[in-house]
């Protein structure tokens, strides 16, 4: 059984990327709604918060994590990989070698929190594969609460105009590949493309199933778990905008503060 | 000394109104960063959030309390005044008595986070005050975001179209009063103004600085010291935004989790 954790709903768009491949996939998802957003804290609040999490799924006995969320998989992986003796996988690596792979002009973008994008993660991903790569960030502070907001459809003129805002400096600088270096991006995937004529888009969630698959880390055993550090109402009335189809599965609270 | 708290920094803008009225009133703020935002959350986690918030200014030694935040003050002050042996003054009352006192038409809108909203509190003590006052009530989830990415200007076009989607319905109700319900809000009091030309805009910071001030709650005693949840250098970096000043005063880190 596989857990993956997210600060907060966006994580579901990797699961539903895991359940495209393996729609009965064993499957515990920990959404830290109750402290959401990460990107925008402190490094040592990242941490404290991922250890937490990755100690909640330990608890529920995962044979893996991912960790579905671009803030934490740039911040706390070096301390999660310490804490934990199961495999724990970030969204950086599987994200930035396809990013690498994409690329016809060796210009990337890439877009995230402020938290992801001041580390530096993916950049130093992909130059540690490929140093002839340039690449271009920007973070978006906007697009995780535009998404939350339900304002994400690329003909609404708020969520255009927001993305203009950010992406107009990587339009300039012709990159052809861009990161979506949070998971809750995927959702205005039609409003970032827009902004970014002819760019290919590298969904993080979707890399990352993908890799664990290869690693034959997702097994059938008995479909999805879900629990959130608030109201569980609001997280099953949000979760089929990220997951693309109805929730299927028990919602459950934690105090996770406690763990 | 006064105790001041909020879910962020929007507790400045009361901080601010405070220090119009008396520059050296010893104050102590905290702004819980770390947590931000409260509006989204359940009503368990904004009581809990808010008891520890609490606790910590009374470690401090303060001999009153102004909840310098909409969703608390809506959510939490019967477990806080149960809690406190001290005065504590959340920002509804005094805001709600001067929208009542200001409208002309008997038509009141008000805004603030979603828990506020959800809670009433400001449209429940209106009338309590006068039962024939109409009240219209609108969410604005994207507000607090926007202020916090410095998209407060009037003159920007996210900004502007936000505010005319949520305010929209409310020129169309004819309202000629409308409560700013949460504190961040007069940071971009010019954007709202311009989606509702002639309405009077209400400032819960301000209200509730001039209550304090008529209890003899403000005193001379030395000046302002703040404390946050998270980076005290971001916070440095970002008050003036809110005080509409320089921020002149020490700035420490809190473990709020601990209190």
């Amino acid at each position: 059984m596989i857990g993956v954790f997210d600060s907060g709903m966006g994580g579901l768009t990797a699961v539903k990327e895991i359940l495209k491949l393996k729609p009965d996939a064993g499957l515990i998802f920990f959404g830290d709604t109750g402290r959401v957003p990460y990107g925008t804290r402190s490094r040592e609040t990242i941490i404290n918060y991922a250890l937490q999490d990755a100690r909640f799924l330990a608890s529920k006995r995962v044979d893996a994590i991912l960790v579905a969320c671009g803030t934490v998989s740039s911040t706390a992986m070096p301390e999660l990989k310490k804490m934990l003796d199961i495999p724990v996988l970030g969204v950086v690596e599987a994200t930035a070698e396809a990013a690498v792979k994409a690329t016809k002009n060796g210009r990337v973008g890439v877009i995230g929190t402020p938290a992801t994008v001041n580390s530096g993660s993916y950049v130093n991903y992909i130059n540690a594969v490929d140093p002839s790569i340039e690449t271009f960030s920007q973070a978006c502070p906007l697009f995780v609460p535009l998404v939350e907001e339900g304002l994400f459809s690329a003909d609404c003129d708020i969520t255009r105009l927001t993305a203009e805002h950010y992406l107009a400096r990587l339009r300039e600088k012709e990159i052809d590949t861009l990161i979506l270096g949070c998971t809750h991006y995927p959702v205005m995937a039609e409003a970032i493309g827009r902004a970014l004529p002819g760019v290919t888009l590298i969904n993080s969630g979707a890399e990352s199933a993908r890799r664990l698959s290869d690693m034959g880390l997702l097994k059938d055993s008995g479909g999805a778990e879900y629990f959130v550090s608030d109201s569980t109402e609001h997280f099953a009335g949000l979760a089929s905008r990220f997951l693309g189809m109805p929730l299927n599965g028990r919602v459950g609270y934690v105090e996770i503060d406690k763990y």
